[in-house]
């Protein structure tokens, strides 16, 4: 079947990287990730040949369920959110070794039958005692679901045999918390085992970053100090917290998105060149910028936060943050965050790095803009280079995958005047291969066991050692400034630039 | 008239360059180049309200034509290839400065009559006693012309008044016939009233070279030897000699296009930046560039040149150059030539540039293009790095004109596969503005007195003392090698890239 698949790209030459025998097993399965990324990327990943013919999945939630409901459920989540043709033939091999296991995480007789059903696999689809435990669950359970396993051996292996789990964000809501949520991980699994998912580092566009700076001779040379004058990492959204009132509140923009997405972005954009792109060399090159992090002193000229209030957005009128169900009419949660902060080493000292995230604002872009120095001297008359503003690189993450260059060009006519033009590169046009989804990307890694792309606990704690402070003194001054659904965030944010002379990218 | 222009962009603040009072004078007027480029700009340049309201244009030929035939001969040819709409207010008030004067450039009455003709314009029409004598005739009647103006008193102005004199290249057709020609020019005009027309230097893509380099930060630092690998420029016409068999024959590709065009292109991308862009301190470093060329020793291997065998083109068949109308049989005049030079100077040392134009090739462009060494070391598995190119930074000057930068990115996949692609800048989608054409450019220039465009005797005799000993080995060893129609050139082209390790764009 594989030798002959039409998903796969005839010119790749290379051996394909496939999942050998194993069994993933869901938590949460009835969640809405679930539905709309995991099970479809399963598929696709089937449909693209990389899973094993007696690869099976084994659900387990909270639910009177047969097996036959649980791929019934399967079936309208791929039908609906797969990005891959639906084949009928993969999708029923596929179904065949699906399973379910109902039962509460506190409750040891159910996960005696989940030992029980994985074994069958084994035995009957040649899984090989490899399982994969994914844990599409709140936080507050993992201690449980983790003692279960352990209690009823499915966190033992032999030789031959592997066992990992997989966890998504939130590490955590402090560097104090996700030490105790990685220890409570550590106490069953090794750190080799611990597949942290921050889904953005499944993006090509992130991936690209390391391919764009090291598999090329001439953005390296300018990659610095002595060029950069300062970085902007934005990832903006237009919606608001829609129906997560309850995860959200009390976490708030720079947990949610700077702690991980932004600060892995940095980490990538900053970084020395990795001695391979092994997981643990790149990892630790990331470690090095995380560590090399330095807050400015004063917080209240450095950092800014945001709490929507009620606008337009997309032509429809919209809620504020406090009148959103759910939400504490007193919450002092920000839904924008905007923060400064500097790389203490010799590539970056002096540069500073602006990160922003916001909910509600007037366009949904994730982007990596390193803005240049202006030119040393210009040998041209002023009034000629009036539109001519510094030169950026912006690697665009979402949507619109692709690079952009800034740059000035002559404009035509008969004077020297020159203007600001963009050279354009997009993903899209490219490439005629399509883009696997973040998550077929990641959860293929779990399966093969290629961590690359996960952050490790290291990482995880740098971020929130970043972050704390920062936590800590909003927590002690004030209220997020409220400002308009749809607009660019509050003007704290713009006064934040402003002060260093500079200005944020328009949304 | 001026202010209402609808041509003219409204986001111009500056003071427009306009002309002053004056008289254009333009010696065969009947030829190719004033029926299809230089009339046509004349007009444009007037429609754009650049020329002033006493604009006079007088057309000096062996005809037999009234004021009324030259005006006729003028309309045709601005309906026929003007840039911008016809307006018949603007021709009207244009056309009733055109005036003819018949007559042979032997004949001392006929320049008697022009010598009266301008000056009854300076009395009707106000243009101040400012002439400008564009000399678009074969170079061997320069002296005879030149001394004819002198003679009859038009050459001498007052301390308010200018005379100027536009020729044309061939300037000479090696560095003794071009200081000769010199010669004759400074026997009667000073070397700041020449205005030597080298057309390419009226592009818009190639001003944008010197903009594009001094008015940015990302490009300069890489824009040396420790970076870039080598430079290619190339001048490609899909044609054949058409009916220039006179002019061609015995002048050929090097002396055509090398000479002139190609090693502007090698100046401007090499200099080093200029005080300003004044046309001194431009020259200046131009010069500077071309004094630094250095021809390699062993020219067998370093140089190429080719004659066009018969093929197909377009669809059609076509003729050799020895078939050709008016060519000898016998002819070694080449029109396929290719060399290598270096530049001696801390910036290019070691990095060769390889130059080649010829007629006839599959492809019709002109493009410089900078090819970057490969990355130091690819942190890449070597499989994944087989379709990965060298970076190139390519300044397409035309068709098409932009700017191509191409460099590895990430080819869509679950491995890290990297994969040549292009990021584009077009010209025509930047800038709503319209590129006036060179000649438009370059006339008004030479009416307003602005001399950057025009390379200075300095520059036209580095030239030839660059082409010089190359003529004279390819004088004395043997024949250009004949390359189909429609094809990349001469098989001894590849195999001077390919002895360095390296390979011509393909075209």
């Amino acid at each position: 079947m594989t030798t002959t698949n039409p998903l796969r790209d005839p010119r790749d030459k290379r051996l394909p990287r496939v999942a050998g025998p194993s069994v993933l097993v869901l938590f949460g399965v009835t969640g809405d990730l679930s539905r709309k990324k995991l099970l479809p990327a399963i598929y696709d990943l089937a449909n693209r040949g990389l899973l094993p013919p007696g690869f099976s999945l084994v659900g387990f939630a909270r639910r009177d369920w047969e097996h036959q409901d649980f791929r019934q459920v399967a079936y309208e989540a791929v039908k609906e959110n797969a990005r891959t043709p639906f084949r009928e033939d993969v999708w029923r091999h596929l179904a065949e070794g699906m399973h379910f296991v109902p039962g509460e995480f506190s409750d040891p007789g159910a996960f005696e039958a989940l030992a029980m059903a994985v074994k069958e696999l084994d035995a009957t689809r040649g899984t090989g005692g490899n399982y994969a435990f994914y844990l599409s669950i709140p936080p507050k359970f993992f201690p449980m679901v983790v003692e279960q396993l352990q209690r009823c051996g499915l966190t033992e292996h032999g030789p031959h045999s592997w066992r990992r789990v997989v966890v998504e964000k939130p590490f955590g809501h402090d560097l104090k918390s996700a030490r105790e949520l990685n220890a409570t991980l550590h106490r069953v699994f090794p750190e080799e085992s611990i597949f942290r998912i921050d889904h953005y580092l499944g993006k090509e566009t992130v991936q690209n970053i390391l391919a764009m700076r090291f598999a090329n001779t001439m953005y390296e040379p300018v990659w610095n100090r002595s060029y950069i004058d300062h970085v902007q990492i934005t990832m903006a959204e237009d919606i608001g917290i829609g129906g997560r009132a309850g995860y959200y509140d009390g976490i708030g923009a720079a947990r949610d998105v700077i702690q991980n997405h932004l600060l892995q972005l940095l980490a990538l954009t900053a970084m020395e060149e990795p001695t391979s792109f092994s997981a643990e060399a790149v990892r630790a090159e990331k470690a090095k910028v995380l560590s090399s992090v330095r807050l400015p002193d004063d917080l209240s000229r450095t950092t800014a936060r945001g709490q929507y209030a009620a606008g337009w957005q997309g032509g429809e009128r919209v809620r504020g943050y406090l009148e959103e169900d759910g939400i504490p009419p007193d919450s002092r949660t920000e839904t924008y965050a905007a923060i400064k902060l500097e790389i203490e080493s010799r590539r970056w000292a002096g540069v500073p790095f602006y990160l922003r995230t916001g909910k509600r604002l007037s366009r949904r872009v994730t982007e990596v803009a390193l803005i240049f120095q202006r030119a040393p001297h210009l040998p041209f008359s002023e009034t000629d280079t009036e539109e001519l503003g510094q030169n950026a690189l912006v690697m665009r993450v979402q949507p619109d995958e692709g690079i952009t260059v800034r740059f000035g060009s002559k404009v035509p006519g008969t004077a020297m005047e020159i203007r600001d033009v963009n050279m354009d590169f997009a993903y899209g046009e490219s490439f005629t291969e399509h883009s696997p989804e973040a998550y077929e990307r990641l959860l293929l890694d779990v399966l093969i066991g290629d961590p690359p792309l996960f952050p490790r606990q290291e990482e995880v704690e740098l971020s929130w050692g970043i972050l704390d402070p920062i936590e800590e003194y909003w927590a002690e001054h004030g209220r997020p400034e409220p400002y308009k659904s749809g607009g660019y965030g509050p003007a704290s944010a713009d006064l934040l630039m402003a002060r260093d002379g500079r200005a944020w990218r328009r949304l």
